[in-house]
């Protein structure tokens, strides 16, 4: 298996979810997801254990799934409820559950065994709260490549120079080096760019008009939460690193959910210190990460059929890869070790 | 091999063939049939053993076949009568010819070893020659699904409730078993259902106005064939199981040719013994069955893909499942046996 | 492997390279090409080595490729002259640089080891130069198909008859046997067709009244050289075989281009001893070679699905197969040497 189960995974925003069943693939596994009455998440497994005909092409009923072959009738904890023609329900009658969790808007899921499912462990972050900071959803981006792809993506503050040229990035980052922290917690890919024009980015949102200082944090979240934390401040103000959030400074929030080995959604969302309640300069953030977005598409997207056109892998290591390798090593080691407990 | 090849299996329509080479894949082999000018249905394989042209790219001379490539010429037999340019035609210059069998508006084709074929094994059933008694052909439905699938489908009463609830089935017969007769020719699974409103089929066709009985019975003949008796009589009348025909009574038959292994063509019509030569309730009554048959259509698609895509078969057995069971079963011995025969 | 690599095979004519980044695709090698400041054809594999996005993704900036992902710049000799962010450059970061030769408007790339890319192999005629004949290029036929096909049906003058009844064959020639010389530069098939109407061909072009006597000779070149020198003179002049260019002669060339195992690009060209300098006529015979080059596709495309989907190859081998089959096994010889020596 390429994936790691043992997570949360964003199933999709809260708006995504009603009383009404709805077909989702997450890891390759197909999910028939639906709102209760009284508003709780139900995911289960999307096949009638019965003869395969997935539940979401059956009906509803009183938070129950009704099978649309021969009437089986499912609760929302994955347990059938009634065959129509005979009494006994044997045990085996029955479709997994998964454990879902809902916070700031945001469904999760837990791919793993349910009874290691911790709320606790879901992504968050002090500032979705905070009433000095603004929370924003943004859209989903579907991605025909790998999630691991997209996470290097993320990870990597060095391809903005020439992905994003009119947006992200500019010519005045193009030689600067990245420098790379690696916690037990994440792992952090970072850069100044000082003394220099702003990206098109920020002449639009913050109207600078002389040389800015900027930078750029990728924090990425095993297995697939990233936090990108970017900004400007004027160059003149000299704010030293950790007293960025004086400037006018953005995360730009994205959650990777893998579809399939070659399919990934990437959820994305904003968090910012400014404009606070004002949707147009939401709106107008989202357009501007849309245009930039749509570039990694166009790039992952043909790595992505590039590799599968080819017999082997990239080999070729620079030094601002270091993030991506050790993202990769890590992902690794984690779907090892729930191989090795499986075969326990 | 997943098909059973010493078998009748309908080719089409009698109408489908003229003269003038067509196209057909059955049992994933492809052929090309037409028509001669006395009116026999030829049957070859469609590939010139030369350069593997499809015959059906060339061109039909007085009942023989000219390669489009070479002009290398096929009899009804399939054997080469002409190779222009060499006098000599090596005895391996010729193509499998497939016996056919016409009768009651049906071609049937034999795809097992020719000295096996029998014409008194082609299905039959005398109602299609006794004027009180009218047989309607109907269309061909097109289903991208295992021809297994389908067959399950046609000796299962019970799923009438949940995927025909406005015309073969509804809420009064939900909760009623299905019973079984397994014999060596066939296998049936039947049920009546007493009392109750008649379903919108026969809302439609016979006018009930009040309760009814109405039985389903389903034939299902080895490999492919299924009739499904059905009908409805007025409750009052009492009438035993024995004599009803002397309710409302159809005989739906369903002809399923495997075209490939996720590909089966559901060639259907109709007996009747009511309205004789009444072509307008005919066609409402194919109006009726497309209604019905687009949702098995939609159910066994969707099985299909489901299967597909998951590593291991439905395992979660019913009472209802007798009758499919034992026909996997035989369908199994049948291919073994026709494996073993082929071995020796 | 299916395909020769050490020979020259058509890139393209002149005009289809310019100075902007052209991705191609030759014997299942994904390749970026461009033509330098200077004229000079370049063709690199379109991949960078660091994380595999194709190069012609990336922007031409004065004779070198800027990768569109991270800024790698690479030179027309395939070496990484950049890497943004780092000063040293690993010798890995290198992609392989295919040579290249352009003649009479043609483009021709070397797939082997460079080493081996000697001009003087390139294929040429002296009528390309000679002022009493004039060439004239024409279209790329793309042909769903293996390449080893294409060429089987340009060293067969039989199919004629059969494939271009309106054009280049007619009935006359269907009894005419072929001959063969076998040669160790080429495989030449060819036949005369004696006092007898001119096919469709030379009654537009060459406005023939009477019975004339024309000629096929197919000249395949290994690997993917076709030349086919066809031609009408009146059959009253009694023209003796060797003083055919005395009648009206053209030379029909054929360079196939392996683009994958089923898809194979065909450029067609033509030389004529008559017309001279006439762009209308030129037009005409194009008109004539596409309606004849179509129905080669749709043989061709035909033959290649049923060879995907049978078990095993055609077996039937007839007296006009011969030039075909000793093609097959000077390819399979070929690419039998190369894998020896590959090994070594």
């Amino acid at each position: 298996m390429k994936f790691v189960n043992n997570a949360w995974y964003v199933a999709g925003w809260a708006s995504e979810f009603e009383s009404r069943l709805k077909s989702i693939t997450i890891l390759e596994r197909n999910i028939v997801a639906y709102r209760t009455i009284d508003g709780r998440v139900v995911a289960l497994d999307d096949r009638c254990p019965h003869k395969f005909l997935p539940l979401s092409k059956g009906q509803l009923v009183e938070d129950q799934i009704v099978c649309g072959y021969h009437g089986l009738t499912f609760g929302g904890d994955g347990v059938c409820k009634r065959i129509p023609g005979q009494s006994n329900i044997p045990t085996s009658a029955k479709v997994h559950a998964y454990p879902t969790y809902e916070r700031h808007g945001i469904v999760w899921i837990w791919m793993g065994e349910p009874e290691h499912a911790d709320t606790a462990d879901v992504f968050d972050l002090p500032q979705f709260e905070d009433p000095s900071w603004e929370a924003h959803l943004g859209e989903a981006l579907h991605l025909k490549c790998n999630y691991l792809s997209v996470a290097e993506n993320l990870v990597d503050p060095a391809h903005v120079s020439w992905v994003h040229p009119t947006t992200l990035g500019n010519a005045a980052s193009e030689d600067i080096p990245v420098d790379f922290e690696i916690t037990d917690k994440n792992i952090i890919a970072w850069r100044w760019i000082r003394d220099s024009p702003p990206i098109g980015f920020f002449q639009q949102y913050g109207n600078f008009d002389g040389n800015v200082d900027r930078w750029h944090y990728y924090y990425l979240h095993l297995p697939c939460t990233a936090v990108i934390d970017f900004g400007s401040v004027e160059s003149a103000l000299q704010l030293p690193e950790a007293r960025r959030h004086e400037g006018c400074q953005i995360y730009a929030i994205h959650f990777m959910t893998p579809i399939t080995e070659n399919y990934t959604i990437d959820r994305w969302m904003h968090i910012r210190n400014t404009a606070i309640d004002d949707d147009q300069v939401a709106a107008q953030i989202d357009a501007m990460f849309k245009v930039a977005f749509d570039e990694d598409k166009a790039i992952l997207e043909a790595i992505q059929a590039e590799e599968e056109r080819a017999a082997s892998p990239p080999t070729l290591r620079l030094a601002i890869d270091k993030g991506a390798n050790v993202y990769r090593k890590r992902i690794d080691r984690l779907i090892e070790a729930e191989s090795l407990q499986a075969a326990e």
